[in-house]
């Protein structure tokens, strides 16, 4: 019998280490998804020289780390492709030769465009290349044949560019190279950082996806509950309380039972946070000690990346093939 | 002791077989800066797809009979690297890296940029990859370590745009990979179409550089002399005349003659055409019979092609390492 997995492709930018936002968002989905789908998963750090292409530092470092935290948090490369996205030179190619077929304004009129152009004004991003991002994208996913994209409800215009481009490329070359990929929303599971405000790299609010026991206790005791709460008999709010807001998410068969509690002042809040501090090890602890093992074993994670890049190399050689031949070029 | 040559980069668009216009323009100049520059000299197939990514038939014909054509006017491949640019691909992943750190606003202020769009509004050419057309041209250049490009007055502001996105790039990364390149202005002759109409492909008023002794003969009884002059002994006005100015520039020594006896009536067209025809037969006929033995070798072609690609590669590989690792990818 053939392999009848779809493709799924993925990608994140080189942050570094990830937190507990990032996995929510994005990896916990993934790890679920390797077995149904033939996946491919992306370091793309071309990408992220679109809005960082000054702080190129350590950007090794950040890759290793980032690939360790994926490991770690359970992809198996057995499964899957785990790449970094400048291994794979089609993909630049493929950018050059869409940018020959793409119209100016699909990429002008991207809705993300302007409004990142502004958000990040100080950093000098209005670059060919930034205008550009939304394409190198599309190249990610088209030349691996990605048909499945897992993204939040943001990224979808650029998957509906994605199918575009493909789409046109398909009806100028009368062939049928690329697929229709389709964006398969990941469930909205928003994580407040621990002091209640966005979860941020710069605010430092959040706990590292491979944080040792001690540092998620420290960082639990240091998480904001309801500022009105003074004596620990008071009765609180867990609406207006980031502790709450973990449990919901990270403890849910005794979120609703914490919460009475709270409300009747007969739980303090340091025996609540050590609840969620239990809760949160017994998540993160084997993702820590697998860490811990990686980070020891560095020839083994270039293996990876070596591995998955060869493998996502192969199909994007046969896309570029059928891309040349049909535009005539080598 | 060290070659001390500079080194010299150029290119045209695989437009197929050349005419005289062509050889004037630009193929003469090669030939005759061989020796004193080290030579790369790029059939830029991708920049052909900027305007022209609907008309890809036959790309692979008109490179081969592009590069037989240089060849066959004196273009020495053990002197100078003749390459085809999609066999680069080093090119295309400059382009992208160079993509991140180029302001929008530099590409949009290209002057050639707002006038082509204009002229060429027919073709749907707005795209990405228009607006980035000299940004592949500088990639072209620096790639190789380009520092003489031998160019038309028309093509100076891209060699500035070339020098500025070379110099950025240092800059930015505290480095010196690329060198300042400057533009060699081709000396202008400008060859009127035999119709005394601009020479362009689409109105078959020129003569190509490889045509036979027949051919040459054919086309110049073509070419248009003074309306007024009827009779053959009627004084005629050489500075009307198609053939007078091809007498300037293929017959300069006798020029004048000419031109002398056409005011006195004393020299009929049939006799001046004849006169120029042989004049022509003797620039072109070696570069015709060259241009047979090549049509019937195309292997030796290809493999001029190759060495040429190999060695153009391995000097962009250079570049490119330096790159990637400053801007900190792979």
């Amino acid at each position: 019998m053939t392999d009848v997995k779809k493709t799924l492709m993925s990608g994140m930018r080189p942050t570094g280490e990830l937190h507990l936002g990032n996995y929510l968002g994005a990896l916990e989905n993934w790890v679920k998804l390797q077995n149904e789908y033939n996946c491919f998963f992306s370091i793309v750090d071309w990408h992220a020289l679109t809005t960082a292409y000054k702080e190129v530092e350590q950007l090794d470092m950040r890759i290793f780390d980032m690939a360790c935290d994926w490991l770690a948090a359970g992809l198996d490369p057995k499964q899957c492709a785990i790449f970094r996205q400048s291994d794979i030179k089609e993909i630049a190619e493929l950018h050059l030769l869409f940018s020959m077929i793409i119209p100016l304004s699909w990429l002008e009129r991207v809705p993300t465009y302007k409004d990142q152009l502004q958000q990040l004004k100080e950093k000098e991003i209005n670059t060919y290349g930034f205008l550009g991002y939304p394409l190198l994208q599309a190249c990610d996913i088209l030349v691996c044949q990605g048909e499945v994209i897992p993204v939040g409800e943001d990224q979808v215009p650029h998957i509906e560019l994605t199918r575009e481009i493909g789409r046109r490329f398909n009806h100028l070359y009368n062939s049928e190279v690329f697929k229709d990929p389709i964006a398969k929303l990941t469930e909205n599971k928003v994580l407040p950082g621990l002091d209640n405000r966005k979860m941020s790299k710069s605010y430092q609010n959040y706990i590292r996806l491979t944080a040792s026991p001690d540092e998620i206790m420290q960082k639990v005791r240091s998480m904001v509950t309801d500022p009105e709460r003074i004596r620990k008999d008071d009765p609180g709010n867990p609406e207006v309380c980031s502790v709450y807001a973990y449990h919901k998410i990270f403890n849910t068969d005794q979120a609703q039972e914490v919460a009475t509690a709270c409300k009747a002042g007969t739980i303090g809040c340091m025996q609540c946070k050590k609840i969620l501090a239990e809760k949160l090890t017994l998540l993160i602890q084997p993702i820590y000690e697998k860490k811990q093992e990686l980070v020891a074993n560095p020839d083994y994670v270039k293996d990876v990346l070596n591995d998955g890049a060869k493998k996502t190399r192969a199909i994007a050689l046969q896309s570029l093939e059928k891309v040349r031949e049909l535009m005539g070029v080598r």
